[in-house]
């Protein structure tokens, strides 16, 4: 159950954390891949490719991504979170462009192309109110 | 503009770090009173009241919280960070409870009694798609 609902997800946060120990998160999209999670810097406007978030796992490959069901009926209320390790990689790995073009439709006209994260998911913690 | 947007918030994620350097984020309802983000430890059921989050802080008092708006038309993707220093209290502040029952309807029957958490704020970031 878990694992379905991180895999339906159509956003997550991604924490990691700066070498002087503070935390740093993010909003991403991404899609769940052979078991683990995969991410891409896209072309959603930035500042540059040179992201805090990569040269954060380049140091310290511990992350966490965090999605959740937002709602004011606060019975309805969940979230999962995965802990695991991260790598940053120029090239993206076999089907994880098909794998977030099918996830996110927004996609289709301008795929993703890196540079990607993946995580190894290590634990998955589960939430629900009820 | 950003600060707005944060005190509008229905939900943010709170992101702490564990003495052994790895992120830990959990979903929040919180308040922004007298330039401060206040947060509690509330009725919602948790395992225990001795939470990952009060350990991470009182080792580490560096805490992130993010705000994003999630949105299928990703042209409407927006997110505010807040960088600051937490701190745990047992006892609410002036107006923090009253704070949280204006802002959230739901604690109206039973207010959040804590323990809680206040962020000094000393950073915003702030990105949006457009």
């Amino acid at each position: 159950m878990p694992l379905a609902k991180l895999v339906h997800a159509r956003f997550g946060t991604l924490s990691t954390v700066r070498p002087d120990g503070r935390p740093h998160s993010v909003p991403i999209v991404f899609a769940v891949v052979d078991g683990a999670l995969v991410t891409a810097i896209d072309h959603k406007p930035k500042r540059s490719r040179r992201l805090v978030r990569l040269d954060n796992i380049r140091a310290n490959p511990n992350v966490s991504v965090l999605v959740s069901n937002e709602d004011e009926d606060w019975t309805r209320l969940w979230w999962v979170r995965v802990d695991g390790t991260a790598e940053v990689r120029d090239e993206a790995g076999p089907d994880w462009v098909e794998a977030l073009i099918t996830k996110y439709p927004q996609y289709a006209d301008r795929p993703p192309d890196g540079p990607w994260i993946v995580v190894t998911i290590s634990h998955i913690a589960e939430w629900t109110y009820s």
